[in-house]
């Protein structure tokens, strides 16, 4: 499962700050060129040189959006970036970030990951106090409260309208040459930072810190707020302590597998999310986001591990589905299958998670006809139930093919021999045990109770 | 004078709108297209289809942001659309228009041609209640006056919004499926309407209606608000009456001489906007906007008119000044002078203002190059000494070359031998006589006093 | 009449070559775009530092082509440049000039304007010889026949090779560091040449001159060859004197107005294209190409000009016409009427030629509707009865009105009052005494007799 | 290594070929899409609907190419198609294959894989006759030889002058609406056809075959040529038989591990290349091309293997390498360590090969950085000493670090604790029986002989 492909859950985005650093914004863009995995549709730096913001945001991938000339047209030593997935090409641009506003206090900008599941509440209240909307971001909706606080303090302000959030957020957020990152009470979406030397950086992943060599001290607490005011770094929990709600997806699929993400290897997380033996010849993954998986699964089994399938990395949006009688291409434009590994074989293959099932099936047809004899389908996440309102954008309950099938009916769809989801015990035992964890997708135990309203009805400004 | 050129005023923009037409969209692209010299560096069109709204804005040209594809993505029977200078490249994206909200409302789209000269006080005091704006435009000012106001009835939350309102406006504003168009009660820009079948068509000039086949009913009158609901058109002047400041430099300048302008036609006007008779051979203009002044030059002094002067149609943004060993281009990328019609004449060249004084010295460079024995040089308009707060984008008094410096020292710089600017009684003995006008360029006299605070500062974001 | 509209004839291409000049790729930059009347359609520089070759070429106008980086790509103190029209997009990439080559002689690179009446059979000889084309082009044809000359003197080769040529061709052609201008014996096509300090400079029209502020010299003579080698210029006549068919339409429509051509100027002599008097109140011209003879027209019948056309500057190929309710908008999306100067008048209407009849219809219904009360129409071409094979676009015989339509036929098919061409005597009253000239497409006489074979199916590749 | 980073030896390209499918142009581009590694600077396919040819030709990957528009207007059963590599940026353009000419046959098109080795004899024999060059191409070359032959039966001109080409080529051909495919005598490049129905296809790896769902029949034999004229097929084998000197590299590096070539699956290849067993923790692979030779370094040493390495799927040409105070990402933007995996290990890390060792030093430096405790550097390729003259862009020889240096030389140079490459002997123990190799980049013996003219000299047009 990719990021790139129909069947795929999106995430809203992947954020990057540095502050202290001549070059800003050039160390922003590295950040979010290894980012990019967290959303391809949109891309955004804004930066600071204290007096001015500076900003440069596009539709498409951050090598689309920036060249030399727009990098150097953004100057000063602080700067935050945004790459994001938008649900619709009209309002790319309008809703890509960072966002950036003039208000009572100055100037602000904004960069957001995860999904308020109050955000239809205080849109509908800020509403009644006068606000307007010109982007559906969450990113606008806390700016609104910031300027709707009655206090004049900034982060009086700021720790107002925070509190006010449900849901999920990892932010980082520039006032004039102050630069904060926070992360919500629950800690959903992952947030970490680091050192360059003597700027601090901020990313959603440890491997936006390991393409610039910044130095990965650890990630936000919980609720925890830093600020960063040149050489001054403060650190604020200003939050009733909360249990914490981690993504467990995050270990699972979103995250890259060379990220440490809460001071723990993703690499090592997904090489352990292996359940159900089967008697087989070879393992192999549907490459490259199960990869550590199936290797793990490997390990367990004793069955040999090889790489079944290849994945072209040529794959883009732009690919055009020839439409009449040339059909069913399907996963054969992404992947293929090779065929001399296969042949005749017993077959397990690993995939990170099953949605509609539609991309599995495509996928079991294509190792079939490849030759395999048999073939075992194994998720290493459990069977996806229900809906995620944190950030994940997912398809409607009906749409989740475990939603209302069992797993052999499942298995049937898929046309494999054998079909089997590591379960809700076998994915706890894996991850790390100091962390309490979101596992709502799987088990509908939303932290705090199900959202009443969703933010699929608020997307369509 | 043309608009694309350096030394030259510029207008925010142009607006156009369409209600009861299945091709709403199509119909204001035209439009656009014919308001082009309103505006070159965005353009943006919102089509509401009663449920939803639809949107495309970019920078460049019409031409450049629109293509069948787009236009085939904004369907629906009401449509509003605008051109628009921007002051700096950065921000063309987010500042262009039309603007399209959510409030508590509903939907509201807006695009807008003038200046407001109290803005910094109405963001000001929207800021202390909470506003945040993320554009520099007078447009998102309105909306959040709109959306701040107490009322739930729409109509008494925008004649109140509208009432807060100093300076020049020209609006067209789409809620849901419903189309207003208003105009400031003094009248500073223009703003027509007419009929195409069954559909109501406003634009900013005339020459958009003719585009598209339209019939030209007349200008809105100032402070006149109209309201397009279904079949059913209400008109309400809900104002106090003002005595009209039309922006004389409509006439002079802006507005394509094609259109019919507050009923009488702007060539028309243009035509006579001569004084100051010289001995001479032959009269040329500046090609292409003063053309009907020297046609007009030419009847009264009996001194036959030539094209003396030929301008390139493929001036554009993108022309590369070769830096090193080729320069002073100047005037000459632009135009050039028919050698045959001045060698050894005594030449009278009329051009529609002097701004900076640049460009009239290269112009009169290159007729002495071209062998004119004599320069006469001729203004349409009389020394521009005072900066627009009304939406012409001029700059500051030191640049503007009248302000501080007498016609003769004028004359000197720019190098003619002689050198006459039409006087302001000239001008409005010209100018139609039921009107009432703005001349504060020239005459120092601002409609209700000279704005504290002027728009320069406010542009800043 | 313009070249980018509809109904226009097109010529294929102009020339630009430097020669001397440390930034030679800039000038010819700056040259072509001055040439852009002559093509819109595909640009391109190749520039000589001696050793190599450099070259730019692609779709559209010069500055869609060249940038800065571009530019500065482009080294070496000698350059020819090219803009072209091309009959089909599709092979607009391949046929675009200047064509550069390596043969047995080292390299070369060519521009041509013009067109070989015997391409077929030189094509079909070659061909035979073992000759591949890999573009349509005049160009490639010609460098085959300096590679397929016998003789290893390069200049032979060229003179052989020239020898062979029939129809029209003004050429630059640039070997290794050396540059050769030429013209066809008959000299159907214009090619000037001047001096900018220390550099050469040749063009197809003065105004390239103008705009980098380089002197005229005079214009190549009618089979003239002039190379420049370093310092060294030297003139050849190496052909038999033969009588010049200068085109007459390049005076009539072609060059800009203020060109100087074969020494006179082209303003000079429009203005003068001008017979059948009417009893009218006001002249107008077709902007902007028509108004040197409108001007003629009112001189000399006293009847006042006046701009009653007004042209958009923001035409270009990407209109998109609105297809299904939206109709017939013809010549409005170039033009509008100005409506007072019109309305209840009679009116002189002038244009430079009547092509297919349907632009002149449009034109008229255009006035009529702008309340002329009467419409002469006066066209500066003689009736345009046949195909021209020099260089000149035209439509098949059957669709130039003029072939099958006697003039008041004509004038009943564009519902003007009268209709007025000028005469084969007349315009010859007004050209050049010292020239000869084609007027084929008038008179019916190919200077040399008619081709048997045309340029149109060789054009498809 | 993989073909879009710096050190690696490219390849010129790939082709495809359809016959007798009414959507030839659309999977011929669904081909490319697949062979896209096979080269990413220009695409082309050109269709034929048996009167005309359709060609689209243009700078970049498949999909900058090709949009749905550009695939409708290439009609036609049968369409060949190209993706190459090319040396300069400004010459892509008129480098980009297909190419495609008139000449005394009728309509000739054509795209070729490989690179002939007396292209510079035979280009001055043909320059001598006559001929003209306006791309650096070797099809430019074949076209030719083909147009000069005496012959006028094309399959004798065309055999007649394939058998005076040396060096490599796998060629598709179009004339009118027949297709050749054929293959040099050694069979240097790869070249396989299918079935699709009722259709032939062409292609240089059966991953092409693939993504259509066509049936892989066979590889072409060395020097066969085969013809299908409608529903006839032809085969030929009009060369003497000469031992097939099949590239080793298409089998170590460029071909995609899912391809069958040569009737053997590549990745069981890869998967053997192995040789310098280790004594080592963990096995990794610089992914993706070398995943499999690290896969059976881990079997045949039963040391486990991982993915220690992760690359980004984002690396494209316009990644901008920030230049002042942030430095030496080098490998860092492709690939990123997995800390957990090497912290502490003893590490084998595989690499299909080493070419300058600029690479290979920086991956050593990102796994001692990663923890790595020892570093084990195995190439599955021996060490690459001379230049490629046979299709593959290599760097010369002085650049090659093999060249002039020890195994152990390169082991510091590196800074790995070992470095082992795989023997010639042992990659013959691995490579398929039934054929012949050319392993000149290895042992220098150049089939034929060493080439007197190289490549390099010829390729600066």
């Amino acid at each position: 499962m990719e990021t790139d492909f129909n069947e795929t859950p999106r995430e809203y985005c992947g954020v990057m700050a540095v502050a202290g650093h001549s070059e800003a914004a050039k160390l922003a863009y590295l950040g979010l060129y290894a980012l990019q995995h967290r959303g391809q549709e949109s891309a955004g730096i804004v930066s600071s040189d204290g007096g001015n913001f500076y900003s440069q945001k596009g539709a498409g991938c951050v090598s689309d959006v920036f060249n030399r000339d727009v990098l150097d047209s953004l100057p000063g030593s602080i700067a935050i970036g945004h790459v994001r997935y938008s649900t619709t090409g009209s309002s790319t641009a309008e809703n890509s970030q960072p966002i950036h506003v003039k208000y009572k206090g100055g100037r602000l900008a904004i960069a957001h990951n995860g999904n308020l599941t109050n955000s239809a509440q205080l849109k509908s209240e800020l509403e009644s106090r006068g606000a307007i909307f010109l982007t559906n971001t969450d990113s606008e909706l806390l700016l609104h409260l910031i300027a709707h606080s009655p206090s004049n303090d900034f982060e009086e302000a700021l720790y107002s309208s925070l509190i006010r959030l449900k849901g999920s957020y990892s932010i980082v957020l520039m006032r004039d040459n102050i630069l904060y990152a926070m992360r919500d009470p629950r800690g959903f979406r992952p947030l970490c930072f680091g050192k360059l030397n003597g700027a601090t950086i901020f990313a959603s992943e440890s491997c936006a810190l390991d393409i610039i060599g910044a130095q990965l001290l650890r990630e936000l607490k919980p609720g925890e707020i830093i600020k960063i005011d040149g050489d001054k770094i403060s650190h604020n929990l200003p939050f009733a302590p909360s249990e914490q709600s981690f993504c467990v997806f995050e270990y699972i699929y979103f995250c890259r597998p060379d990220s440490i993400v809460e001071g723990k290897s993703v690499y090592d997380i997904r090489h352990r999310l292996v359940e159900h033996p089967a008697e087989a010849d070879v393992v192999i993954a549907v490459p490259d986001s199960s990869n550590p998986a199936a290797i793990g699964f490997s390990k367990q089994s004793a069955i040999p591990f090889n790489h079944g399938m290849i994945r072209s990395h040529y794959v883009g949006r732009t690919f055009i589905q020839p439409s009449q009688q040339i059909r069913d291409f399907g996963a054969r434009v992404k992947y293929n299958a090779v065929r001399g590994l296969l042949a005749g074989k017993r077959v397990v293959v690993v995939d990170d998670s099953i949605v509609r099932g539609t991309t599995s099936r495509q996928i079991v047809t294509m190792l079939r006809n490849a030759g395999a004899r048999e073939i075992h389908f194994r998720s290493s996440a459990p069977p996806w139930v229900n809906p995620c309102y944190y950030g994940i954008d997912t398809p409607s309950e009906k749409e989740l093919i475990a939603n209302s099938n069992s797993v052999d009916e499942i298995r049937q769809f898929i046309g494999a021999d054998t079909l089997g989801y590591i379960s809700i015990e076998g994915l706890h035992r894996v991850m790390p045990r100091m962390l309490t964890y979101c596992n709502a997708c799987f088990d509908g135990k939303y932290p705090g109770g199900k959202p009443n309203s969703i933010r699929k009805d608020f997307l369509e400004l």
